[in-house]
């Protein structure tokens, strides 16, 4: 590919553009865009929220007349369609731009590379893949809905260095302090939406919202209008009519496994939750992998946080559908006979090991984070 | 204290030049000595293995004639006693030096100060304190041994990311890489004795010697020389006479509290080992901390590596004799029913937890080191 340094220079501040979005775009991906003619930045801009312009039309606004034979950086495709917004693709060659530069093509094999074709049927260059992997780290909600019909799964879990969550007697508070708090705000900020286990909501009587004074970042009040669907495995609707979750602000969606209950049901929609019912897997749970996808297609949900038990956890890593690990560990001891950060049943052989490879290991106040997923085989 | 970067220079040399004998002093401490003359070095040394010169000597030797009226940069306090060699205070006043910088005073209260007053009395200038932490930090085991009269307690484990050290079944294998077991080696090779429980000295049949090949130090195979006192704690005398360890290079010491079972005592010294009647504590296992004043005073161990199983690691911790822990964490989990990384009975409320201080975490090949220690109250 005939990328300059000036080329890099630009789609460098294209994905940065796109960061800004990171809190507020949900379902719709992180896009940047940058427009650049005669060397100079003439028009830039990045989508902030579904239902207003994609990042390629706040930029043309913004060059106006001076688009005309610039090139373009973007960090997604130009779409192809027409949807609550015209195409941008079409956009782009009625402003008579003269090179596209994109990170990387539309994760949807349904369209991918059409808002390319539109462009090079218009005469404009097309030069595809600059810092693609960068690209793809912006969005991988957004991508593994796309191409594979599934949530990009985070794990969160907050442990004790040797690897406990809480007392054995059930005793629990935060273990990590308010910087690992403000990560985990941050990390609910940008999912769609956040997964728990009835157990362990009901056990800390846990809201999973955004709060604003937590989360510290200068648009948090604008960030808090979004509250992540709290989902929550109930199996037998155990959920009391009294949880904080169902008064705060945000929807509930409980998911459970058969049409049982139904008065429990009646009084869980009344007081505010969603009620659906899934395929049980064998053992009487929820399918897990069924359960991603309907999330994905349903409920567009592109980043799902995981914050729950060693059960649920463990079974998730169990069906091996957790892609991501963020644990942040205190620097602590509650001792072996404290409750276990897996449940792992079955894994009785060094064999059965899940092996995880760590990206990434850092200081988080007084605490540390260990970034780290699964080894698919 | 008047010292000049000139200072610092040459003293970090002595510090650098000390930390050779990293592995070979033992039980002596680490220390380095440069002689400086007209801004040149003319002479440097390092006290290399107990028996031969102290730092000074060497150092004095390579100086000659040129020590007379030069500076003397030493990271300890040059003695004042005749031992083995003959007391390095009185060496240096009679090379006619000017000037001695001591990085730190000796830390056996009995004798600290003697030397710098010996010096001083012989009208040599003496200037103490430059870079004593780093000089500290080379000899925390001497400095507890002569301070406190106990050794300096390293614990080392090696757990999977979720605090696991075996599977529940007990079947165990090396759960880290060959870089983290060299490092393990190099603990043991800086350390006078290393320390194990006989559960897990029976369940590993344990040699905990050092090996040349795994060291991979140039001065491995001198190294080597000197393994590692071996203490085993063995209440009741179960070590197996066909035990690895009996017939491993090195000496091994069992600690056990009654003088029961005298034939298997009997046994057990024809097989080469020591046995030592130790007092019990309250339900009947070896007092840790009578047994570290022990090996202390009898056997001068300096720094003692622990490398055991859950119950004794979480007894020392309870019984706050670990000055420090190496957790070497393999990126990988087994789950909440393997075995866990230490067993702290009776503690149940989250009060009780045990706060470490993390001083730092690095990746050793596939593996992370974490360096930490309990805090004291």
């Amino acid at each position: 590919m005939p990328f300059t340094p000036d080329d890099h220079h630009y789609m460098a501040r294209a994905l940065h553009l796109a960061e800004r979005g990171l809190y507020t775009t949900d379902p719709n991906p992180r896009v940047g865009c940058v427009i650049v003619r005669h060397a100079a930045v003439v028009g830039e801009g990045f989508h902030v929220r579904a239902g207003e312009p994609h990042a390629e039309i706040h930029a043309l606004v913004a060059a106006g007349t001076n688009a005309e034979g610039a090139t373009v950086y973007v960090t997604l495709e130009p779409c192809s369609h027409t949807g609550r917004t015209g195409p941008c693709a079409l956009a782009l060659a009625e402003a008579k731009v003269a090179r596209v530069v994109v990170a990387m093509v539309d994760p949807n094999p349904q369209v991918s590379g059409r808002g390319i074709r539109l462009l090079e049927e218009a005469g404009i260059q097309v030069d595809v893949g600059l810092l693609a992997d960068d690209a793809r780290q912006l969005n991988p909600g957004f991508i593994a809905r796309m191409a594979h019909k599934r949530p990009f799964v985070r794990l969160k879990m907050a442990m004790s260095l040797d690897g406990r969550t809480a007392m054995g007697s059930g005793e629990s508070q935060w273990i990590t302090g308010p910087e690992a708090r403000r990560h985990v705000q941050r990390l609910r900020a940008r999912s769609s939406a956040v997964l728990s286990g009835v157990e362990s909501v009901i056990m800390d009587d846990s809201r999973l919202t955004l709060r604003a004074e937590q989360l510290q970042l200068p648009n948090a009040d604008e960030v808090v209008l979004r509250q992540p669907l709290r989902v929550i495995l109930d199996t037998r609707l155990r959920l009391p009519l009294a949880a904080a979750c169902l008064s705060a602000p945000g929807r509930t969606l409980i998911l459970t496994t058969a049409a049982h209950a139904p008065e429990k049901r009646t009084k869980l929609e009344q007081a505010g939750a969603d009620v659906q019912v899934l395929p049980a897997a064998e053992g009487g749970r929820i399918d897990l992998r069924q359960m991603l996808s309907w999330l994905a297609e349903n409920e567009q949900v592109n980043e799902l946080l995981v914050e729950t038990g060693a059960t649920l956890a463990g079974a998730m890593l169990a069906a091996d559908v957790v892609d991501e690990m963020q644990l942040f560990v205190a620097p602590t001891l509650l001792g072996g006979e404290a409750r276990p950060l897996f449940a792992l049943p079955g894994l009785s052989k060094m064999a059965d090991q899940r092996r995880l490879t760590i990206h990434d290991i850092r200081a988080v106040g007084q605490d540390w984070r260990i970034v780290a997923s699964p080894v698919r085989d």
